[in-house]
C-alpha cells in the first residue's frame, strides 16, 4: 500500500531551521514512517538564504513571504522555526488555514500570545505540536517510563539546571541575526524562555503540573551594543533566571538557568529524587542516564551509570548496536517520526500547543514573582 | 624550649566528640604544634559513656556537669561537642569563666543566642572558634586560595547543596539518643541548621556576605513516634529546606538541603562561577576540585579534575605523597591545628562565634521567608 | 560552476553498509563537498534485502553479483561493506575495473591478502581508503592534532582496550546472518580483526609504527553450534586477545580486546602518555577528550574533560552548537567527506589500503606471537 | 580482663614508619583490640631521626642497631619498616629470636630472599605478616567479599595498573636518602617490586594463584647521578614493567607498573570481569568500588558507583557516618587491628610471609621473562 505524503511548509533557515530538515530527511530513513514527508518549501525573509537552505535541504521551492507559504495548496504542515516574535502570527494564520502546525519552542513570547495559538489550532481541529526536543533524547524518555512504571514512587524533589556561558563578554552585541536571543521584543525574554522553558516542559513531562514559583532574575551586564544599528541600549533580557517551585504532587524544585556559568556551553542537568529510586541526567553525555535503585542489595547500592544505547532502550533499536552514541539532532528526528505516527493514531504527539502552554504560565509565573518579590501561582 | 600546654575540657562524647578527641591526638603527629594538648577530661550526662570515652581516648578524668567542668582550675579550653540546646549556656559559663571555647556548629539554635555568645566570648576576650570543619578540606581551602587570588574574576553564581537520605523511613522515631537532630527544641531547626548552616559558611568564606534570601521548608512526614516517650507527636524540623540569595557582591545562589535525596548519603556540594573560572567540589570524592579556567587555550579548555594531595596543596605537606587520599576526620585536625596555631599569633583561628552568627543570620532568615513567603534581610 | 558527480555502487547492506549509506546522504548536507554523491546501485546476494536497502537508502538500483556491478559503466566508486572473505576479491576487481575503492575493516582477513589488495589499487593507480572510523570521531582528530603540534613532546606509553560482553552466552550460535564475525573462515579472525584492529589503526596514526608485539589468545567456549546447520563444532575465532608492543619511537604499550568483558558494550578506550602531556579517551563517551598538561600551574594540575563541541574543534563547526553531542555515524560522515575532498586535493584520503596493510601486518604478528609465545617482528 | 601488651619495636622511621606508627596509636582508638600496642622502641641508622620519630609517636626508646632491637626482651613484635635490602637480615634474626615479624613489602628483593623468611618464620613458629594495605581499603575487602559469594561467577579477565610520574625529569638523582627506591641494589628492582607487586598481591587474593606470565621492562632515561655521590652511573631500575599473565583458573590478564605516566600520581587501578559480574577500582578514589551486576533489569544496567562509606561496608562501622570518606592511611590502621585479632584467633593474619613469597615469585619470574622474551612460570 502506498504510504501518503506528508507536504512540509519551513519557515526559517537557522540553527533550528537546520535540525528540522536535518529530521525530516533522517526520520525516514530509521523509522517506518507512515507517510513520506516532502519538502515543499522553505520560506524567509533573505531569498538567498531560503534558496541556500533549498538547495541543501531538498526544498522544491522558496518563499519569502510566510502568508503566501499558508496560502499554498500543496502544503499540509506548516513547520514554525522562526524567531519567536513570529510564532503567534503565523501559527494563528495557519491553522486557520487548515495546516498542521509544529512550532519551535516556546509556543508564545508569553501565555497570552499561546493562549491565542492554542485556541487556534484547537478551533481548526489540526494536528500540532512544539519541538521540546529533549523528551525524546532515549534517556529521558527511559526516565519517564521508569517514573510511569512506580520506579521512583512518591517523588520529594525535582531540580534542572541549564547553564551556558556564552554571552559573558561585555562586548557581544544584543540583537540582529544569530543574536534575537538577546533582544526581549523578538525572544519574549532572556534565559527564562529559551532555556528554563526546555527544563519546565521535562519537569512537568516527568513530575506533572507545578503548583506555585517562587523566582528571581538578573541581568550582569546592562547595556550593549546593538549589532545592526551600533546603538548602545539598555539589555533587556534576563541572563539569568532561578526559581524555587512546589509541584501538585507535593514535591520541591529548584531551577536555574543562566548564561554566565563559565565552563558549561550547553549543561542541561536534571535529577529527581523518589521514596524508592532516583535519576538524573546531563545534556552533555546525553547518551547516559544515572539511576539509583535503594532495593539493591544493600551493600551494593550506587548510582548506575547507564549507557542508554541498547536495542531495548527508547528509540535505539532503529540505530546502530550497543554501545555506539547517537547525539542531539537525533532528539529532532524522534520527536518527527512520533509526530508523523500520531497522525494515523488516535494519540497527539506531544507536546501539543496546549502543553506547551503550561510551560509559558510557569515561565510567566516566574518572571512575575521576580518583580513581586512573592510566590505565584503557576496555573494561570 | 619546652612546649606550653593545653589543656582541654570537652563536653560530649558522640559523634562530634570522637572526631574532636581524634583532632587533639593527631594534630600533634602530624602538624609542628607551639601547645601541647592535654586531655583533662570528658563530660557528658551518661557516667558510664562518659567514662568509655574517656578510657579509649586518654582523657584522665571525667565529669558528668558540665558546670563542674567549668568550675575546673586545671582546664584552659571548653570544647563543646553537646547538642544544640546547650551550646549557649555552656559557652556563655566557659566565656565568664576566663576559658577559652570551641563549639560546634551551629552556634546557637537561632541568631538571638549566637548573638548572646558571641557578646560573651567577646566581653570575656577569650579564643574562640566554630566547627566549620568544611573549610579545612584541603579541597576547599585552596578554593579560597584561588578565589582570593583573583583567579575567578567577578563571581556571578553560587550554588550548593547538601542531599542526605536517612530520615525517608517513616517509621523512623524523633529524638532520644543519636536523634535529637530531628527534635527542633534540642536542633534548633532541621536541615537548615544542620546541613545548610555549612553550605551557609563555607559560602561565606569563599564569597562574601549574603544579603538577601527567599526560602521554603517542607516536612514530608508529618507525625513520627518519639523514641523515648513512644508518643507519636507532629515532626517539628524541616525536612528540607532551599533558598535562593544574592550576595552582597551580586552574584546569584541557590541553596539545597534535604534529607529526602534519594542515593545520596553525605552529598555536600558547591559550585561558583566566576568571570574567568569556576570551581566545583562535592564531600562523597573530597580530595578532588574541579577547576575551569576560561585562560586555557581555547580548543583544551576543560574541566580539570584536581586530585589536591601534592604537597603544596593546603596542609597536604603534613600528610602522604601524592596521590593518597585523606579522609573526613582530617578536616577536624586540620582546624584544631590552626587553632593551636591562632593563640601563638595576631590571627584569631577562623571561623570565630562571630563568623558563626553571620551564618544563624542566614539560617533565621531562611526560616523567617519560608514563613512570609517574601524575601528577607540576611544582615540582621 | 556545476559539481562532478561521483557515483556510488555499495556492496553490503548489513550494519556497515547502512552506515555508509547514512554517511553518503549526510556529507552533503553538512560539509561542502566539490563532488555530488549518486547512489547507482546497491548490491548483495539476497535481492528482498538490496531492494529494501535501495528503497530506504535512496539507491537507483541494486545487484545480487558484485561482479556484474564491478562491470557497470555507471559507477566510479566501489564500496565495500561485506564481510571479510569478499573484501579480497572484491577490491582487485574493482581496482582492474580502474575504479576507486573504499572497504571496510580489516583490509584483508590477513596481511597476505590485504598485501594484494595494496598493490591492486596501487598498480590501477585508483583512489582507495579503508573504513577506519575512530580517526574521524573529532576527539580522536584532535588528540592527533596536539601529538603532531609536539604537545606530549617524547612518549612513553600507549594504551588501548576495546572491551564487550555480547557473546558471554554459552548458548550463542556461530556463524550465520549477523554472525559472521564469529566464523575465522570468514572473519579472518575474532577480536583481533574485528576490534584491536581499530585500536591499532588508532595507534599507529597517533604514535607511528609499531615494531614488535607479543601476544596471546584466548577462546572461553570452546564449541558452538552453527547457526545454520544447527551443528555443534569448534569455536575458530579468538574471544579475548592481548599484546604488548614497542613502537618504533621506545613507547610500551598494552592493547587488548574481548567480548568478554561484562558490562560493557563497545567501550574501545585509549591513553597516551607522553614527556609534557597525557591523552586519554573512550567510546562510550566519545564528544570528550581527557587531557592533562604538566605546564598548568602546580596546583592546579588536573585532567581536563574536554567537551569536544566547539566550533575550532575537529569538523564540529559543520554541525550544531557548542554543547551539542554528535554520535558514532558521524565519523563515518566526516570520513566520506574527507574522501570526497581528497579526490579534488593532491592528499590521499587517509587510511590508505596500504595504511590498513600495515595494520594487518600488525594483526598477524599478534596470533603469530600468540602461537609461537614470543616476541615478533609487526613490520612484515 | 587486663588486656594483653602486644610489645612493639619498629625499624624505620621513613614513610612507611610513619604509616605504620599512625596505625599502631590509631587501631585502639577505632578498633576493640585484645592487646594493648606499647611502643617500645624505634630503631634507626640516624639517632637524631630516631629520636624525632620517638617523640613524636610516643616510642619509649630508641634504637641505632637492629640488632641490639632484636635482642631486646622487652619487645614480642619486631615491625620492618627499613628498605627492601635489609628485609631478609631483619626479619630472619627476629624470627630466630622468637619474635613475631611484620615486615613491609616486598618481603624481599627476590624469591630467593623470601624463600629464605618464610622458611624462618615457619620453622620459628612465629606470627608474621607483610603489609599488603591495599587488601585492607573497604572497596577492596568487599570486592573480596563479593568474588568469595560468588557474585562474578566464572572470570574472564583481571587488569591492573598502578602509574606514577614522578621520575620524568632527567636530573633526578638515583639513591641515597628518600631516593633508595631507584637503587636496584637496595629496592631489588624498581617498578616491579615497589608497584607491581601491590597489583599482584590484590590480584592473587582477589583471583588466585597466577600460573605463567610474559613481561617486558623498560628504563627510559639510561643514567642518572647518584644523590649522595654526585657520580652519573648507569640507571639499574626498571621504570616501566608490564605483562600478561594467565591464572590458575582460566582467565587472562595484563598488568602495567610505570613511573612515566604523565598525569598519574598514585594511579593503582584493576578491574575484574566476570560471567555474572565485574567490579573496578582506584586509589585515587579509594571510597568508591564501581559495580557491573548483569542480573540487573536489562533497562536499567549499567555500572554502580557505590560509595563504601556504609556501616555495612568492611571496617567502616569502626569510622564515621554513611557518606564520610576515609583515607590512605586507613588500610594500615585496619591491618594492623587485623593482625591483633590474628592474635587471639585460630586464624593467621593474611598476607603472611608466605603468600607475600608468592608474589616475590610472579615479580621473578615477570623479570626473567623480561630478558627471556618468553612466557615464564609464575608458580616457582
Amino acid at each position: 500500500m502506498a504510504r501518503k505524503k506528508l507536504r512540509i511548509g519551513l519557515i526559517g533557515y537557522g540553527f533550528m531551521g537546520r535540525t528540522h530538515s536535518n529530521a525530516f530527511h533522517q526520520a525516514g530513513r530509521f523509522f517506518d514512517l507512515k507517510y513520506t514527508p516532502e519538502l515543499i518549501a522553505v520560506c524567509g525573509r533573505d531569498q538567498a538564504n531560503a534558496e541556500a537552505h533549498a538547495a541543501n535541504w531538498g526544498f522544491s521551492s522558496i518563499e519569502t513571504d510566510w502568508r503566501k507559504l499558508i496560502e499554498r495548496d500543496d502544503i499540509d504542515l506548516i513547520d514554525i522555526a522562526a524567531p519567536n516574535n513570529v510564532h503567534h502570527d503565523i501559527a494563528i494564520a495557519a491553522a486557520e488555514a487548515g495546516k498542521m502546525v509544529m512550532c519551535e519552542k516556546p509556543l508564545g513570547r508569553n501565555a497570552a500570545e499561546s493562549q491565542a495559538m492554542v485556541a487556534a489550532v484547537e478551533k481548526a481541529g489540526v494536528a500540532n505540536m512544539v519541538w521540546y526536543n529533549y523528551r525524546r533524547i532515549p534517556a529521558i524518555t527511559l526516565a519517564k517510563q521508569l517514573i510511569d512504571a512506580g520506579k521512583l514512587g512518591r517523588i520529594y524533589h525535582y531540580r534542572a539546571k541549564f547553564l551556558q556561558d556564552w554571552t559573558i563578554a561585555d562586548d557581544l552585541p544584543q540583537g540582529g541575526p544569530g543574536l534575537w536571543r538577546l533582544d526581549a521584543d523578538v525572544a519574549g525574554s532572556g534565559v527564562t524562555g529559551d532555556l528554563l522553558a526546555h527544563c519546565i516542559d521535562t519537569a512537568m513531562w516527568l513530575n506533572g503540573p507545578i503548583d506555585t514559583v517562587s523566582g528571581t532574575t538578573e541581568t550582569f551586564i546592562k547595556e550593549r551594543m546593538h549589532s545592526l544599528t551600533g546603538n548602545v541600549a539598555p539589555v533587556t533580557i534576563d541572563d539569568a533566571s532561578l526559581f524555587m517551585a512546589r509541584f501538585d504532587n507535593g514535591s520541591l524544585a529548584t531551577f536555574e538557568a543562566t548564561r554566565y556559568a563559565r565552563g558549561h556551553k550547553a549543561l542541561y542537568t536534571l535529577e529527581i529524587n523518589g521514596e524508592h529510586a532516583s535519576i538524573s541526567w546531563d545534556l552533555h553525555d546525553l547518551n547516559r542516564i544515572e539511576y539509583f535503585d535503594h532495593a539493591d542489595e544493600s551493600q551494593m547500592r550506587g548510582w548506575r551509570s547507564i549507557h542508554v544505547t541498547d536495542g531495548d532502550h527508547p528509540y535505539m533499536d532503529k540505530w546502530w548496536v550497543p554501545g555506539l552514541s547517537i547525539g542531539y539532532e537525533h532528539s529532532f528526528v524522534h520527536q518527527f517520526a512520533d509526530f508523523v505516527a500520531s497522525l494515523s493514531s488516535k494519540q497527539p504527539a506531544m507536546p501539543n500547543f496546549r502543553d506547551a502552554l503550561a510551560t509559558d504560565l510557569v515561565t510567566d509565573a516566574v518572571l512575575k514573582s521576580a518583580k513581586s518579590g512573592k510566590w505565584e501561582n503557576a496555573h494561570k
